[in-house]
């Protein structure tokens, strides 16, 4: 089964989006088999992250802002914004597509994880996941 | 078919889990098809990584060690313990989940190709991971 | 379906192959389903990148050669040249396997990505994917 999941992000940072997955898991009816979950986008990313601190999230937010900054003299790709260039840097080292096994009926998270849309751009955007579901 | 695996870690590094996975896949009797593994923890992730020299290994516990450290000021989520928050940045710039085509009955894993699971805690812990193996 | 694609890649950088993925796609007749590549080797990645404007592929490469340099006094692993360690760092920190949807018989990618296969070796060398395509 294949479905789409559209997410409205406002700016940049970490968004959950297990219930939206988990939701199309549901719709499939399937006890047992694999959840992908893929990102149409090169400027937003996915991660499995701790879902109880919102503290791990900020942290995680200002380590990648420290890391892949805005304006490094290093840039070339600069026409589309001083934000575009470390969203690409910063989706290239966290995850573009995530597969997660499902059983009895659910995705076979741990009991702290969730999974995350991560924005990299400033304004935010309307992105678009597709989901595959099957055995 | 799902299946888990379970391993006790001692410490910081990387733990090749190669065999057990391998024997999941085994036990799964599929000739062909995909085998995904999913660690179901935050602070503690999954690399496919050269399975020969050990120093390999080393050095790459070492740049990461650079790069996440201990005792950032920066960091805000610190409750859990001065080797927490690294644990999960240096989760979420690896991998939570892998997926590794079967062919012949075996892992098509490359000839210098191992699977770890890189234990970001210093004190370690009993780490859990769920295989999916399917068609 | 389990499918192969060499690549012969003559130095570091980021090298398009989603045709000759999408070539395996249209091969196995399916029309919707999931398809993985996996690269057999630890001194090359994957990615999905922007597919539009070379400059962002030039600076992901330079931000990774700043990150993740040659010549770090730390590394032990050097028998096999001072590329050697930063190609494994550069591929654990990006991916080894990518997990791809497919409906209507072609990869669901967003309109400006595209798969890359990273070589971070400065001579290049035959790289080897395996490619799964299942429901």
């Amino acid at each position: 089964m294949i479905g789409r999941i559209e997410i409205r992000t406002t700016g940049r940072g970490l968004r959950e989006i297990t219930r939206e997955v988990q939701a199309a898991v549901a719709e499939s009816g399937l006890v047992e088999g694999l959840c992908t979950v893929m990102i149409q986008h090169t400027s937003a990313s996915l991660t499995i992250q701790e879902n109880a601190d919102p503290s791990a999230r900020h942290d995680l937010e200002q380590w990648i802002d420290r890391h892949v900054p805005e304006g490094d003299p290093h840039y070339t790709h600069t026409l589309e914004g001083a934000d575009d260039m470390p969203a690409h840097i910063r989706a290239a080292i966290t995850a573009t597509t995530l597969s997660i096994p499902i059983a009895d009926g659910r995705l076979a998270l741990g009991t702290w994880q969730g999974i995350y849309l991560w924005e990299h751009r400033r304004r935010g955007s309307t992105r678009r996941c597709v989901v595959h579901i099957g055995g």
